[in-house]
């Protein structure tokens, strides 16, 4: 088995990171303050359980009951947890391809069956992720590596077909035009999961929630560990969901730097799938091209993502940094193509 | 299935709380120090997936090389991966008992088969704990709630006895005379654990390692979430493990306190377990009487623990508190025991 890979961390400082969809922006100075606020004395203590104060900001923040909400460690965890509490040895675990390798991976550990249902080329739901005997399946929407969206009436209806649980993972939704939080209310078998990593600007601290009818929710409880989430944890995402306008503000800032990074690509003869996340993947000539600009690049420090898989290894996925990330990158593909057009070989190999 | 049950975690002010084996001390100023460094926009950046900088020191600390440690949230996320990794549906899973009842929940949730091997009354190693058809053995060191402990010379019998994977659960060792972590040299089936929550004041922040030989470390990355570990978890355990001396000193006060504990407790005519461990297990004449001892001392604003189990219902388990903690436990003790001798009920109910 292959675990999953994640993204490039450079450790070392000078890189422009466009490669896993980090928020450019720093985060909320008044969430800094409440983690400062609580690395006291008390960090010898165990933490809440069940993080009670950030489950009924989050409950009032999102109109839900708290006990309809529950804390992890980034939506990974969560997902984790979800795998081990709902699918045994053999089961059938459906997810849509290209997607979150994560999906195939946690099917894999946890032994059950792994399900990939290819996107239609438009990345809309493809009918055969409707599977009678499945335990679990998950949506990513926004999509990644895509950035497409699917709407939120086509999940209604794949949430009624669905006898197992229908995981909606929301992770870039924040960026989009609409979201499914109100189908937690609407079924007792759809879990919906957000993360502080993106909008948020939080990824270091690994926070994440899952939305879902009590039933649900008690069942991932006692398969989590007792004390997940640690104290400085509690204290972020309680200040986080007090200053949503500090969030939105950039949301806002990122929506329409991604529509201008869209609009220069496309310029550029690229073709961009339509994004409501916070990156965007575009289409080069080749598998070979695609590879090769995601080199060039990183020789010059700026990271995008790339992967040597079928579907999308003519593509490559940006995040939408800054502006002035956005033009570096910009201005280094540009020069990258115009050396193409020239006949030049993009491969660094 | 029942799930893990933790001790209670009042979140009002006014107890003292000696029912889950915190440290009745502040972590270390350099480590809040340390913390405070780390507070910044770097936040909105993913934490390095393996935590490196913290690897390698408790690599040094420990005389280890890098590759065979790894971090997680507390050892418990270490038992939960270490049982996804080496225990599938109905694998056995052996471990003592009483013990720390978290290793049976996590066999169940894994679909395993739990074995319970039952301690001598003395919590000498129990001969039937080795099973050769076992996957995982699971042996905390010290025990806790007994406090007992092991000598190594046993356990690496038990080593070498066992064919599949032995973790050795050195949460409270620390506290110990001696302790198992060169097994891990010696063995290519053993796995140790730590963790910061008790010996370094920890317990908020969720800290613990695994060090095992490069096979099992690597089966261990390839299950455990990506970015396990927050970014103010890395700086902390960095900074923990640079000032031992802290730790040091106050596990000389704690194992001084805990003697001169064991000794009042005995001096009531108690029957006292001995310990390696900061808590101490004292029997009582009968499970009413540990059970009103218990209530009791709760309605008096102390907390110790008390588990309605075969074997251990007549025993409490105390945390070695500071000084003034452990003589108020003692009084208040004391008087519900003279109740007791004048044939008064204990029980509250």
């Amino acid at each position: 088995m292959g675990g999953y890979v994640p993204g490039e961390q450079p450790q070392e400082p000078g890189y422009i990171k466009l490669n896993t969809n980090e928020n450019p922006y720093p985060p909320s100075p008044k969430v800094l303050a409440a983690i400062a606020k609580a690395l006291n004395e008390d960090l010898r203590k165990y933490p809440d359980p069940m993080a009670t104060a950030a489950r009924r900001k989050a409950a009032e923040v999102y109109g839900m009951k708290p006990e309809r909400v529950l804390g992890g460690n980034g939506s990974d965890e969560l997902l984790t947890i979800i795998t081990r509490c709902f699918a045994g040895e053999g089961d059938k675990i459906v997810f849509p391809y290209p997607s979150y390798s994560l999906y195939h991976t946690l099917a894999e550990i946890q032994g059950a069956k792994p399900m990939a249902v290819e996107f239609p080329d438009d990345y809309s739901l493809p009918k055969e992720i409707v599977q009678p005997d499945a335990k679990l399946t998950f949506i990513p929407n926004p999509n990644s590596p895509s950035g497409t969206f699917i709407p939120k009436a086509e999940l209604r209806r794949l949430a009624k077909k669905t006898s197992g649980v229908l995981v909606i993972d929301e992770a870039y939704v924040d960026f989009a035009d609409e979201n499914c939080l109100d189908l937690v209310d609407e079924f007792p078998n759809v879990i919906v999961l957000r993360t502080f990593s993106k909008s948020f600007s939080l990824a270091g601290m690994r926070i994440g929630f899952a939305f879902a009818q009590e039933p649900l929710i008690e069942g991932l409880v006692k398969a989590k560990d007792s004390y997940n989430v640690n104290r400085l944890w509690i204290a972020a995402a309680v200040a986080s969901l007090d200053d949503l306008d500090y969030v939105r503000k950039n949301v806002q800032t990122i929506k329409k730097d991604r529509e201008y990074l869209v609009k220069e690509l496309r310029r550029m003869g690229l073709f961009v799938y339509p994004s409501q996340a916070n990156f965007v993947m575009a289409r080069l000539d080749s598998e070979e091209q695609a590879k090769g600009v995601y080199e060039r690049l990183k020789a010059q420090k700026i990271l995008i993502r790339y992967w040597s898989k079928p579907r999308i290894d003519d593509c490559v996925r940006i995040t939408v940094g800054t502006r002035e990330e956005i033009d570096a990158l910009l201005r280094a593909l540009a020069a990258l193509l115009e050396n193409l057009k020239k006949g030049k070989k993009v491969s660094v190999r």
